[in-house]
């Protein structure tokens, strides 16, 4: 076998076994016994173990020097490939351990300081969790940008000034068109109790119809709802709450996005580093974009206003147009997770600046609060009065994620560009969507975008699926244009 | 770290990821989506790659050398890991994945053949399968008896020369009950329909209280029945025939005969080589008293009845006692799984020497459905007449699973054992069952059976649990005084 042959049929089996850890994961959301997590714990390790095990392995050095890519998948593969083994070995492997071991810690600290509404409890393990990423930045970076060496396991080949360039642009004119919607009367909301059986099935009738094959996946019920795997095998999760349907409905969509992206890779890539998405940034330009370009939009939500009436009776809304604005409601909180399409990249604008402030150690974990509350407040003019309204609400830093939040804007931004594209190319899309069928979009994202899967690095990807480089004015001019249509700026 | 230490701490991993594959078994047969077939052969194969090279690391056979045992315990786990270590290493890596990739092929095969009851399709690779498995016999064993070396894999430490005594013995006694008991009138069946969620319901209940700890496991729908992984992870499954509860119910007694075994395993042992069952056989004894000297007993049918009567009404049986003849009907047929408590052994006999003849080479694959035909001719009185009822209705045979048969009846042997001893250890068992509670029962096997996992050797726990050698002896005068009794003989 030649040196690139041996190398990805190595590369194959990690790829396997990543899809197995990827299968524990879903198993472990939805279906494992409760009292099974400390033995999961050290068959997840155990597992990680072995993958850690295969991706220092001193023979990928030897073949990657010897390597000779036989066309342009191939050398893609061998990036990839180089990429992720340059990062495995450098990071020692105690460095490694340790972040293992106090990212599992931090994370039940910060369940349990959320909970208790107790800042100062996760002040100490946070400090610990950012002084252990930043001597992995260190590590990572060799003299560069700590943050910029960090932002590469989610974004690679992006950069801190690049982002910051978009989200600088994009920060203003939102809180500005934020600021003339809040002003504006709010829109009536639906009311009413609908029934979760019927969800679950409108959320799977849904899922077909933004193009999910449930051949190669299946739809379960979780508390947050995800995707996970990739290839044959790619599962999401979803959630009811009888007070509101759109909370299924819209994070189905959602998921739907991650996942046909997954299904839709061309499959002789199947198992190999190029087999799975770009980016975390160009993951979420897939499902934003189903969510709320398609999802959202003035010509599907008539459609399924029409759907839902006849499936729930009815809603408490006059008429779609009425519909279509309770679907895109403006409406003052704190939570990024339940925020809408206005306001959400204004609270990922303010975590990429504090997380930053933290890795270049600018901010201490200590002054985190205070920080947060400060920027809120100047932000979006009133401030949290709770930790879990404010800094203790998401997850992400207490695991380590630094680097992540921005990628959420960037799929944003990825959504906005790759929407202005296909509407030219499509010059009749709203009439399938007024039909509740979305599939010329979704096919037209499953040629531009999916089926290369990690062939390009997310930047190349958007601006060859766009013909223009990415930029933040595609997507500033539809929140203006949709969002000043609805509340009559 | 001492070598034992060492050894120990490699043998948990090694334990970890088993039961990481386990859990994709259970994935498969359950929740899997149809299209990931493919996708998943890679993921297992890459999965049973790493554990092959964990299982042969040639630092195994140095630790082995140093190491010494701490206690009892540390000596169990030794002989464990240097048998699993010795087996490994004694079959060729070329003739591993060759029985992989032919029994894989063999199974679609047998699949196909079966259902279109063309046993010529099938004979060409069970051919295949009978010599590669001859060559692994023969690696094994070292000069030995062929099929003595198979039979290790699932009952450690037993000869076919010691099966042949306890069978042999057995043979004749059975087949005469049978004769007198297929004599006489036959007890009614259950009539009706029966609530396939009520069904479940009442599964659920019996497993619950036959002792499954539902923290540490889940009851899912599957084809096949089955049990899976060890420790804090322990899942079954069951199935619902509208027109026959009993399948539903006595499968799920079954199953939790299996799985709590692996739940009552003593704590200390999770994740090592002794914190699994001894063997196959001493599994299946579990799961057997479970289901027959317990479930099926007189006591525990009466309270069933007035259960059932509770939850489905009327019944078409009279009284408990017609109840219970119900419950222990014997009818003629074909099919292993489908029959009762008096013919199950006759159906594992015939198999014993069957495979016995194919791997000694004294019978050609060619010439098994023939061979097949008259024995179950002899035994039964009756042939099949289609090759689904005849040797094509098993599944093990075209997977290699030569050596597995026996365990079924040596299961039921050790079971009638354990069921003697406990009678004569808990006199008032019959009360408590005839209260629906076999608490007393399944805490006797805890003690004596269950907590002990691996630590002993199959034949010499069943010794030290009753306090004789294991024989045919107890059950037979079981078998005889249960169905004397139905039967008025």
């Amino acid at each position: 076998m030649s040196a690139f042959d041996t190398l990805m049929a190595h590369a194959r089996e990690t790829q396997a076994l990543a899809q197995v850890a990827g299968r524990l994961g879903w198993d472990q959301e939805t279906v494992m016994p409760r009292g099974a997590a400390p033995q999961r714990a050290e068959e997840m390790a155990a597992l990680e173990g072995v993958l850690h095990a295969r991706r220092t392995d001193p023979r990928l050095a030897e073949w990657l020097a010897e390597a000779e890519a036989p066309d342009a998948a191939g050398a893609a593969q061998l990036r990839l490939i180089r990429r992720q083994h340059e990062r495995a070995v450098k990071v020692p492997a105690r460095l490694a351990a340790e972040l293992a071991r106090v990212t599992s810690r931090a994370q039940g600290v910060w369940a349990e300081a959320r909970a208790a509404q107790d800042a100062g409890a996760f002040v100490p393990v946070l400090a610990e969790v950012v002084a252990l990423r930043r001597e992995e930045g260190a590590a990572l970076a060799q003299g560069g940008d700590l943050y910029d060496a960090l932002l590469q396991d989610y974004e690679p080949g992006t950069t801190a000034a690049e982002i910051e360039a978009m989200f600088g642009a994009l920060g203003p004119r939102l809180a500005e068109l934020r600021s003339a919607v809040l002003e504006r009367p709010a829109p009536a909301a639906l009311s009413g109790r609908f029934d979760e059986a019927a969800q679950h099935a409108l959320a799977r009738e849904l899922a077909q119809a933004f193009g999910y094959d449930l051949m190669r996946g299946r739809i379960d019920t979780a508390v947050h709802p995800f995707s996970a795997g990739s290839g044959l095998d790619v599962r999401i999760t979803t959630r009811t709450d009888p007070a509101d349907p759109f909370n299924c409905l819209y994070s189905t969509i959602h998921e739907v996005g991650h996942a046909t992206y997954e299904q839709n890779i061309d499959a002789a890539y199947l198992l190999t580093p190029v087999g799975q998405g770009a980016s975390m940034g160009v993951h979420e330009s897939q499902s934003r974009l189903y969510e709320n370009q398609l999802g959202r939009s003035r010509a599907f939500t008539g459609w399924l206003y029409g759907r839902m009436r006849e499936i729930f009776g009815d809603l408490g809304i006059a008429d779609e147009e009425a519909f279509y604005a309770a679907v895109n409601r403006v409406h003052r909180g704190f939570i990024r997770t339940e925020s809408d399409e206005l306001q959400y990249n204004l609270h990922i604008l303010m975590r990429f600046d504090l997380e930053r402030a933290l890795i270049s150690g600018d901010l201490a974990a200590g002054d985190l609060e205070a920080a947060w509350n400060d920027r809120f407040g100047a932000d979006f003019g009133y401030a949290p009065e709770r930790p879990s309204d404010g800094f203790l609400q998401d997850v992400h830093w207490s695991v380590g994620l630094f680097g992540y939040f921005p990628t959420y804007t960037l799929g944003n931004l990825y959504a906005g560009c790759l929407h202005a594209a296909m509407r030219r190319d499509l010059p009749d899309l709203d009439e399938s969507l007024g039909n509740g069928d979305p599939s010329p979009a979704t096919g037209w994202l499953r040629e531009t975008v999916q089926r290369h899967g990690g062939l390009m690095e997310p930047r190349d990807l958007i601006a060859a699926a766009t013909g223009e480089a990415p930029s933040e004015i595609p997507l500033l001019a539809y929140l203006e244009d949709k969002f000043g249509h609805l509340y009559g700026l």
